[in-house]
């Protein structure tokens, strides 16, 4: 039902510019399915694409991302600027669907227009997330989209990849010490371009700011020693919006330093960089498969699976004359 | 400090076989920072291994993993057996090291000889966790390990692939009805094979109870439609060890259909051949990567971060020379 013929692909983008909601939907769809349509969509997107900023908010399922996203939404609207909002992340009631609709606090956007929301699984599909997110984003970014805010779960290998990915990344705590490990256990620390206590109208905010702050100064500085950003800490209290106007205006200030230092575009090509390692490592590896038969397969997995070859020496074994046919290495 | 010579390879897992704990520390630090020392550790681990049975043991942060853990510990060691933790979960006291160390109950087992546990950080490493839990899991078992549980946190592309990846996995849960949509979104109905409703002492069980049977009959059914294995539920309180025999009991039936069915040996070559698929796509990456020049790289990321081209046709220049290059593909 979703998909289309490729040379449709001009009238569904011109479409979803012209504000069909299904048409975006449609191409949303499409990315997440990932293959040969999604890789026309994001080559078609690509040349549109370039204009958008995109804010990341990440934390822990709990912390109160989605509120804040909802708010932060508010602020963009405020402002008569459109946004799309990217969820990934299980505990987010926007990937919800009709289970939790009516139970939360961002359907005070449901019917606005202007703000488009979309949810993407965190279950494996071809391609995986790794691939999807950033192609989504340039889908939005080419369907006219400003502002894309990508709520991302700070929990999870890919997850917090994804989340590190954003021009500007929130990262959300709780009062509390306990949050501030897991999220620093979980690599939120390097990731982190501002600091959210959300949820401040809790007991211990003192605290967790002094701790945050002594993380910070045991952290091993930005990945970027000539750009030296300090990552400010925002208190806010979701559900009332205090302190949501002062986290907007630190992610606006991200985005300024950004900006006059290089720094924004440095990330950008870094992201595309990583975006290119993805795909070639997925082509690769369809491709080696292809390479050997289903008997091959079984017979080396079998192997491996009584311990007779390691999987490492079974790898070997298809690789070789892959590796073999490949045009010798550039000297370093 | 952790790395050594290939030739003491033989002498690190013959202490670590006799009980050396910092032998075995030292072989899952190298397994941990990936290449050739960790393949040639997973190589000569593949020769020894076999033996171990592992289960998961994943759910949500805060679901009360590492409780259930920890009494499934003292239920092995009750049998008189040893065991192996690996833990792959930022939320989990396991890997809080000194940090939480006083505050957490699983110290029960701190001076254990008999337990042996193991953290594997979430955030990115060479290799990645997809790549790095098997082959510790590897050498587990190789050292001598016939229990090893893998906690993982249950949210996250790659950590409930992991989950899913034991030989018998329990998804954790808590009575209320948010906390088995989070899960079902996660993807961890698909790879439950007992649900453990645990803090069980709060009120709503019964209702988390029949949703989680109406969730179960809604869900598309087993991967293998020969094995009409039902995930069993089962009720526990972590922190009073109520349940946690009637939990080890389905773990062990789901062992007993695992191996009478064949559907054990199934999962197994499934989860070989997953890890073959991984070392296969990192090392041909790393060889195309190889293939161009930092300023050809360079220049392609370049043209793709302006729009000029899109990631996918980057990639398929960098990648048609490599795959003009590989034998033809042979009939399917």
């Amino acid at each position: 039902m979703l998909a289309f013929a490729m040379r449709d692909l001009t009238h569904v983008f011109a479409a979803a510019q012209a504000g069909d909601v299904t048409a975006k939907g449609r191409l949303l769809s499409v990315i997440e399915r990932g293959g040969a349509q999604a890789n026309a969509a994001s080559e078609f997107a690509a040349q549109h694409a370039g204009s958008a900023y995109t804010i990341g908010v990440t934390g822990a399922p709990g912390a109160g991302k989605s509120t804040l996203t909802s708010a932060l939404i508010g602020q963009i609207r405020r402002l008569g600027d459109e946004v799309a909002v990217l969820a990934i992340d299980p505990s987010s009631p926007f990937s919800g669907g009709a289970i939790l609709g009516d139970r939360i606090r961002m359907q005070d956007h449901a019917n606005d227009g202007g703000v488009f929301i979309r949810s993407m699984a965190t279950r494996g599909h071809a391609g995986g997330l790794s691939l999807a997110t950033p192609a989504a984003i340039r889908v939005l970014d080419a369907i006219g989209y400003r502002w894309i805010l990508v709520e991302t779960v700070g929990v999870g290998q890919v997850e917090v990849e994804i989340a590190g990915n954003a021009d500007s990344t929130i990262v959300v705590v709780n009062p509390g010490w306990g949050d501030i490990v897991q999220a620093s256990k979980a690599g939120l620390m390097e990731v982190a371009d501002i600091f959210c206590i959300n949820k401040a109208d809790r007991p211990g905010v003192a605290e967790t700011l002094r701790d945050l702050r002594q993380m910070l100064a045991l952290s091993p500085g930005p990945p970027d020693p000539t750009a030296h950003w300090r990552p400010p800490i925002i208190s806010t209290v979701g559900h009332t919006g205090e302190g949501v106007a002062q986290l907007w205006d630190a992610a606006m200030a991200h985005r300024e330093f950004g900006t006059s230092t290089g720094t924004l575009d440095r990330r950008r090509r870094e992201r595309i960089s990583n975006e290119l390692r993805e795909i070639i490592a997925r082509r690769l590896e369809q491709r080696a498969r292809e390479l050997i038969t289903g008997a091959q397969w079984a017979e080396l997995t079998g192997q491996a699976l009584t311990g007779q070859i390691s999987p490492v020496a079974a790898a070997e074994a298809i690789l070789a004359p892959v590796l073999r046919s490949l045009p010798p290495s550039p000297m370093p």
